[in-house]
């Protein structure tokens, strides 16, 4: 990469893997703050230093990623992939997203996006964070630790939280077990969130209504994976916030966060490497 | 029918077809009311008479007919039918409900209970409606001869209104060339409000960028028809408001009216047979 060896910062406009970024900051000793252009680190995450300040665009996609929420959500529950993928206009008993109780997994900008987009359905939500801030909007907050106790009264179940190792598989048999049949999975954060052996088992046995996965483990889901063939189950490649509706939103960020190195103002969607998100 | 010979009142749970309730009728010569099930009248209009008060259902339906509205737009602007459909995880270019203008066609209870659902997305709401009334939530209103001068803004274009010879065909081809290539057009009302032919040549043109029919004009719309095999378009069989969601309101619908005619009060959902509504 020409000029990198004067840079003091890096706008990382890679969407493709991580490999290109080392090479770019082994030939670029100066850099000293690091723009992603991702919301999650976890694909980079060995290269996180901490001589370095990495800021992500976490918070950035919130407006698309929430509206592709309720766009699957919706779908799932009125049932209109199976509609969409049959040929014999049949009517399938639809369910409401009205008056249902949602818990949603993070407090990140895809859920305070999120919530005003339940408001006008009366969902009664539950938002579960690291920390104890109430979280505007949201009717009761709640810790990782409190999900099993939360299952069996949550109707839809969203993911929308970093990746790191205490996350890794945090929708795993055990917990959709406690899950009541009628309710609903929604994953827009990592794949690896949820345990895709234990949710294809869940929905092929009728102990859950249904899921919607952006993401997948692994990622493209092969053809023959029973997700792709279970009827009550949508996989989506990626698109909850694809680039066409992302570049707005990450011009935006770039454009903020470089008025604000400038004057030395604390930067936006700093990643806090011991946290790794 | 028995017992009707002394009936006042008459609630008729038939959605299948008006031959029964004019058997019924000219058994049941005390029947001074009659409480249909259904939101649109056209099928029984042949039977409406002055001598008699009929009451609708319209309007008692309007939350879950709003929240299918959403659904279906919302998942076709983020080509979920697609996404459905194919093997191939591949993305396709989305569009965003956020700040679109959208007109809905009617100002009953579907529209009364969309415009909520849309505010939160920063839409701009046109009502097209009859009476030069202001229409709660909505930033203008409209009437249906300033449809055409509407068209060229109009990105989503929404059909809730009822279904009289004025409003035959009120999406024709004529208006359909009028409205702008990343229009999407949503029919909740009747088939026949929408010219069928004209929208899937608008469709396969690529005059428009998508469709959802939860009504179609013929119903059920052949195997063969263009609209059921056009990528954009989702046809779904009359499950704006199924059964399993309208019981409820229903029951609540039967049970208020009740309790007003006792009380000699108002009915709700009186059909103007004059109108036709």
């Amino acid at each position: 990469v020409v000029g990198l060896q004067d840079a003091q910062a890096l706008v990382w406009p890679d969407w493709t893997g991580p490999e290109r970024l080392a090479v770019a900051l082994a030939g670029a000793p100066g850099v000293r703050w690091v723009q992603l252009v991702t919301s999650g680190v976890d694909a980079v995450r060995h290269l996180l230093d901490d001589g370095r300040t990495w800021t992500s665009a976490k918070g950035a996609y919130a407006v698309p990623m929430a509206e592709h929420v309720l766009a699957v959500l919706l779908a799932v529950l009125r049932r209109l992939p199976e509609h969409a993928r049959s040929a014999d206009l049949v009517p399938r008993p639809a369910t409401t997203l009205h008056g249902t109780r949602v818990t949603v997994l993070g407090a990140g900008g895809v859920t305070a996006a999120l919530l005003p987009l339940l408001a006008p359905f009366g969902c009664h939500t539950t938002v579960v964070r690291r920390r104890r801030e109430d979280v505007p909007g949201a009717d009761a907050v709640a810790r990782l630790a409190d999900l099993p106790a939360l299952a069996p009264t949550t109707d839809v179940l969203v993911v929308a939280l970093a990746l790191t190792p205490e996350t890794h598989h945090v929708v795993d048999g055990r917990l959709l077990a406690l899950l009541p049949r009628n309710a609903h999975v929604v994953n827009v954060a990592r794949g690896a969130h949820v345990d895709s052996e234990a949710l294809a088992r869940a929905l092929a046995a009728g102990h859950l209504a249904g899921a919607s996965l952006d993401v997948t483990d692994p990622e493209p889901l092969p053809a023959a994976h029973p997700l792709r063939t279970l009827d009550r189950c949508l996989v989506t490649p990626h698109v909850a916030c694809p680039p066409e509706l992302a570049r707005p939103y990450l011009l935006e960020r770039v454009r903020t966060n470089v008025a604000r190195a400038r004057a030395g103002a604390d930067l936006i969607g700093r990643v806090d490497v011991r946290l790794g998100y």
